[in-house]
Order: structure tokens, then C-alpha cells, then sequence
């Protein structure tokens, strides 16, 4: 798709917002019959809805559930399988690590193991992010030619990065992902991976000894292990000067590693609607990113994460009021509450300009979006079908 | 596609009749809300669709605006993303010019310069094409080993041919898409094209000695230099004796490019009608190709677009009554009179047969053709469709 759409873009004064509700799709309420969307109050989307065209967005494929990061790359329109983006990276883009070429960055939580070196605790009681700071320099060290660096993230969870020659991602966690055994081992899952795995499983002794009278922090959990992906960046594909308005880490993380400019912003969707408000002329494209429904449906809070959409729908009015050209809102993945995770259902999709072609969908719903004139389809069509509407590409062939 | 399709296909006696309504796509008048087709008086054309199956053809991609040839390769079952067809190569072939194995194709515009050399008309007032005929022999020359073929078009327009060793087609225009400025030059994209660059410059400043005089056509601008695609053809494919009937040369070209045998016809749909019937007979085939619906989206025309379209319709019976075994009617691309231009919105399709299993889409119209059996699919999938409800298609597998 990028391949295409590359030579096609163009630069013009037409603005795009593409609006992400964390975790937007939803399934039935087993009383109602009816999902978070559905049972929501949200006039301003219906009305986009009914202007615009929807769809239901695939993120990676039937019956894949995506995280967070395949899940935003495919809405950038970054083929979420050939992309991969690990945590580790997320993780230190979140809290600008200045990575350089060839690091492995993984992602490190304190934890608490016994005397026997069982984990008691995975994440080591929540420790302050405070104590994690102070404990984080003590972890830089040197192995062999390898550098290992360390910055705290929030709460238990930092940032490990290994630099040095000859070091490839592709190593197993330590985290054992439940208490009562010992952490794992790290090792190597290719041939060109066995110097990580010796490196990171030194790490992790050297950790233990470092940590010994640091209970309950006394020990640490390596998950993730990655580079950073080599891709192009949405100036590079789309022309666009794009920008970033999201509170939390991850998703700044994220739009980083594909060239967006990350504005600083408050937590609130207020907040990211001010932001956004403020720098309106300096930008063409903006990825305003909501997490507040993907932690409700995580906590499988069905009436929390439908009063959420009511609340986002609020303020919808004040984004048409800057007149976008074309406005999408979708999530980059479904978490429903009865699931209290994220899910592999088709996400509700709405894509606004003045030149849609009107469809069936009469309100902004999962039901509604089935009959959208966008059908079912792969979220990597998001972009291009924006860059579109925005009359931002130039014709294909003569 | 065509590689599953190619030992699938045989030979019957079933016809199948492909009628391409160029640019018949629209959207709906402010006004009214309802788009070109669904505004045209079009009895014929509806009672089609609720007898046949019914859904909206993608010719190349999502967000994708399709210039004419990606729209009719895929159409023809070619992947447009894989066979590029180049302007100068459309020209060429739509005018029967002689293309020999190597030959680059560029399409010529008579143009006028000033004393400054800056170009006041990129049209050259549009000379006739017998004045355009009496200046094309005059560019026919030698430079270094290679020799430069013209011929007339239309109006301003003519092809250029390039005939020598080592000419690759990867050159920048010199048409600088804008007057008060001169011609751009030539450029070299990649290592393999600076013979052809060099050899383009030099015939454009050989042809502004000749034309000297000629005022107002006495410069040249070139564009779309290309090279014929090497592919397979529409007999070998699918083992059809194919026929075009189509008044406009591009058209006839881009059909020949696929080894169609190209019928001469009269300008109007009656008369390509007539054609089809008098050549019913002679092949199994028949790709029938109607222009003004484009013409008048391109010219804002939507009054006109919509008359257009009862017109073709008021024939419609006449290609049922030769009784083919299928018939399909689609576009290209959509050409919104509101966009004045062609569009990135998928094509209202229809397909008729004794073989369709009904559907919901109960007229012919972009809200009908979304409720329709074949849903949103790819343009390449028109052939295949095609064949298989002409009964040309073998079973796949034991």
C-alpha cells in the first residue's frame, strides 16, 4: 500500500484529524443486547456517523487480537506484520530514550523473589516510580563489550538497553509470567542471538547480586526484547507534517517512531482537544489518541467505558468546529467488557469528509458500521482512504 | 488471478458482452442527495441489476484515483499495480503507430513559446490536426544513432517514437505543467535512462529550430515517455476471441494492448451497438466502451452525466436481445460531476447471467450496488466472474 501511495502524495492545506479510541469495539452487554457504543449516549458521532461513511477495521487479520502497537501501526498504515515494533522499543520511545542503531532495548520490571530465587511478586508491590529511579543506576553496568543502560518508566517498570556489537532481539523473556517459580532463562532463539542471551542472562545475575538488600525490588524481570524497526516516516510516505496529541507514554512512543512531531498535552480529552485547538495551523495531520475505554473494558467496566464514549462524544463538537477535511474515529482494536481484554472483533469506523458517498449507517455503532459503506476492511486502508477524502493524492497511471 | 484463472479457461461458444461506461461512478448532487446514476431515468440498467448480482468494483486500491489504463487493465483481469502502461505508449497504440520491440513512446503537445522561450499556450491554441499533421514530418529526424519517429493525434497532440539502442523510458517530462515558464528539461531517473535523457534534450531544442516559424506551434513539450508492457494476451489468458469496440483511440489502444481485435465502429453508443451486432457472431468477447459519462463528470457536467446515462440505457435491450451469456457493465472509475475529475470511489457494478444468485440490490445505483451479492471487490475480479457465469471456467483441484 505505502509502495503506492508514496509517489501519489501530495502537500496541500487540507487537515486531517484521525481520532483513536483505545479499545472503541465493544461486544453485547448480556442484559441489553446491546455493546458500549451502543448503549452510549452520543449524538455528535451519530451525526458524523450518518454524514460520513463506516466501516469495521480489521487491525491484522480474522481472529487476531492485536496490541497496542500492531494495532496504531496498521491505522498509520504500516503493514502491522511486516512491521514489529516490541515493547522494549515502546517502552523507551515512551520515555525518550535516546536509542541509538543497534541497541536492544528490552523491558524491565522490578520484582520480588524469596529466598529460594522464586517470584513472589511480579511487580514488586508497585513500588513508588521514586524508589525505581533510585534504584535504576545501580543496574548500568558493563558486560564484555556490552553497555547496559537503565532509565525508570512508572511505578516497577524501566527501560534496559544493551549496546554493543552483535547483538540481535531475538532471545526469550525472564519474566516466568506467574509467581512461585524462579524467573526464566533468557535464551537464544536463533543462531545470531546467542551473545544477547548470554549478555542479558549475566544482566539478570549481576541484577540479583546488585538488588540482594533491596527488597521487596530485589530482583528484576526482562520481557520484550527489540530493535528498532527500520521504516519511513508519514512525511516520507504522506507528504504530511503530522502531529501527536496523547497523554500516555506508549502511544507518543509510537507516532515517534513514525515521524510525528509529539505535542505536550494534558491528560484529559479536554486536554488533547486544547492541544489540538492550539496548534491547528501548524500541522495537517493529527493522531489524537484516547485511552480511557481500553482501561475500562480491561477492567471489564462495561457502564464505565459507555459513560466514557458519552463523555468523548461531548466534546466532538469542538473538533468540527475547526472544520477538518476529513475527521476518522476508530480504536485500534475492540476490548470489550466481557472480555476485560482486547479482542479480535472489527473495530467501528467512521470517516467524515465532503466527499463521502452517504451509506446506510445512520448512527456510530457496531450494528451500523456492518451496513457502512466501508464494509469490513483492513485497517491499513484507513490512511490512504483519509489522504483521499482529503484530496491529498494525485491520480495513479495515465 | 490470472495464474489461477489461465488453466482454467476453455473455449465455449458462450459470449460474454463487457460494457465499460467510463468514469460511471458519482456522487450525490447537493441538492438532491442522489448521485448521477441514481438521478438517471434507467429502466433497462435496473432491471438488470435485480435480475443479475450487483456490488462496487475497486480498480486499484483504496484512496486510489485511477487515470484510464489501471482502470481498464484491471478491469481486463491485468493487475494495475503491476502493469504500468505509460501515456506515450496509450497514444501510440490508439493511433495504430507501428511500435517496434525497444521503441520509447512519448506523447508530444504542440506548444507556443516566446521570444524568451517561456511557454504562453501548453496547447498551442489547440491547431487543427491537419496543421498538426503538416508539422509532424518535420521532427522526424536522427540524432546520434537513433531516429525519432512522429505522428498526429488530435488537435495539439502527437506521438513521438525513439528508436535505438539503449533507451530506457525512466525520464523526467519537459511539459512544465504551467505557462510563463520554459519547457522543463529532461532528466535522467535512473542510470540506465541517461542515453534517452540526453537524446529527449537534444530533440527538443532540434525541434524548436525547426518550428521556429511556425508560431503558434513552434515548441514541443513531451510526456509520458514509456516502453510497451510486456504481457500476456486476453486469448492466451483466457481463450477468448476478443473484440473492442470503442470510439476513442485510447481506448482502442489499451484493448489492443491486450489483444483484442479492434472493430472499427461510429462515434455513438448506437453505433458501437451496431457493431456488436454485426460482428455477434465472430468472437466470444465483446469489450464495449462508452466515453461521455466521464466527459461530463469531468466537466461538472451532472445534468448532462445523468442524461447520459438514460441514453445508454434506451439501448440496453438491444444488447440483450443478441442474448449473451453474460453481460457486465462497470466503469473504469468513478468521475463525480461534484470532483470534476476522476475519483478514488469504488464503480457501481453489475453482472447478469442465468447463473447469479439474487441479491438485495433491486436497482442499479451506488446505495443498491452496496447492498449487492459481490460486495466491494477488486476490479481483477470482473473477469473471472465473467468467465465463470459464461461457463468458461474449469474446476480448480481434484
Amino acid at each position: 500500500m505505502q509502495e503506492i501511495i508514496r509517489p501519489l502524495a501530495r502537500q496541500t492545506p487540507s487537515k486531517i484529524v484521525l481520532l483513536v479510541l483505545d479499545g472503541l469495539g465493544g461486544l453485547p452487554h448480556p442484559e441489553t443486547g446491546r455493546t458500549e457504543l451502543e448503549t452510549a449516549s452520543k449524538p455528535n458521532l451519530d451525526r458524523l456517523a450518518k454524514l460520513g461513511v463506516c466501516g469495521l477495521s480489521v487491525p491484522v487479520g480474522p481472529g487476531i487480537t492485536p496490541g497496542s502497537a500492531p494495532g496504531h501501526t496498521a491505522i498509520f498504515g504500516y503493514d502491522p506484520l511486516r512491521v514489529n515494533i516490541g515493547r522494549g522499543v515502546l517502552e523507551a520511545i515512551g520515555i525518550d530514550f535516546p536509542i541509538q542503531q543497534g541497541d536492544v532495548l528490552a523491558r524491565g520490571n522490578f520484582c520480588t523473589v524469596d529466598k529460594q530465587g522464586n517470584v513472589t511478586d511480579r511487580r514488586a508491590g508497585r513500588i513508588s516510580t521514586e524508589l525505581n529511579a533510585s534504584l535504576c543506576p545501580l543496574l548500568e553496568m558493563k558486560i564484555e563489550d556490552v553497555r547496559v543502560f537503565t532509565a525508570p518508566v512508572r511505578e516497577h517498570r524501566f527501560v534496559i538497553a544493551f549496546r554493543g556489537p552483535g547483538l540481535a532481539p531475538d532471545v526469550t523473556e525472564s519474566d516466568p509470567q506467574r509467581e512461585g517459580i524462579p524467573p526464566a532463562t533468557v535464551n537464544a532463539l536463533t543462531r545470531a542471538s546467542g551473545k544477547m542471551a548470554r549478555i542479558a542472562s549475566r544482566f539478570a545475575e549481576k541484577a540479583k547480586a546488585v538488588l540482594a538488600e533491596k527488597r521487596p525490588a530485589n530482583m528484576v524481570l526482562m520481557r520484550g526484547f527489540s530493535k528498532k524497526p527500520d521504516i519511513a516516516s508519514m512525511k516520507e510516505i504522506y507528504q504530511l507534517k503530522p502531529a501527536a496529541i496523547a497523554a500516555y507514554p506508549m502511544y507518543r512512543g509510537l507516532a515517534r517512531l513514525v515521524g510525528m512531531e509529539v505535542l505536550p498535552t494534558g491528560a484529559t480529552f479536554e486536554d488533547e482537544i486544547e492541544t489540538l485547538r492550539k496548534n491547528w495551523k501548524k500541522y495537517d495531520f493529527f493522531f489524537v489518541h484516547v485511552k480511557k475505554l481500553d482501561s475500562a473494558g480491561e477492567d471489564g467496566d462495561f457502564a464505565r467505558k459507555a459513560k466514557g464514549i458519552g463523555e468523548i462524544d461531548s466534546a466532538i463538537p469542538e473538533i468540527v468546529k475547526l472544520n477538518p477535511d476529513t475527521i476518522v474515529v476508530t480504536g485500534d482494536h475492540s476490548t470489550p467488557a466481557v472480555l476485560k481484554g482486547h479482542s479480535w472483533h472489527p473495530v467501528p469506523t467512521l470517516l467524515y469528509s465532503k466527499y463521502c458517498r452517504p451509506d446506510n449507517a445512520q448512527e456510530f455503532s457496531e450494528s451500523a458500521c456492518l451496513q457502512g459503506g466501508l464494509g469490513a476492511f483492513p485497517a491499513t486502508h484507513i490512511m490512504p482512504l483519509a489522504m483521499a477524502n482529503a484530496l491529498k493524492l494525485n491520480k495513479y497511471g495515465a
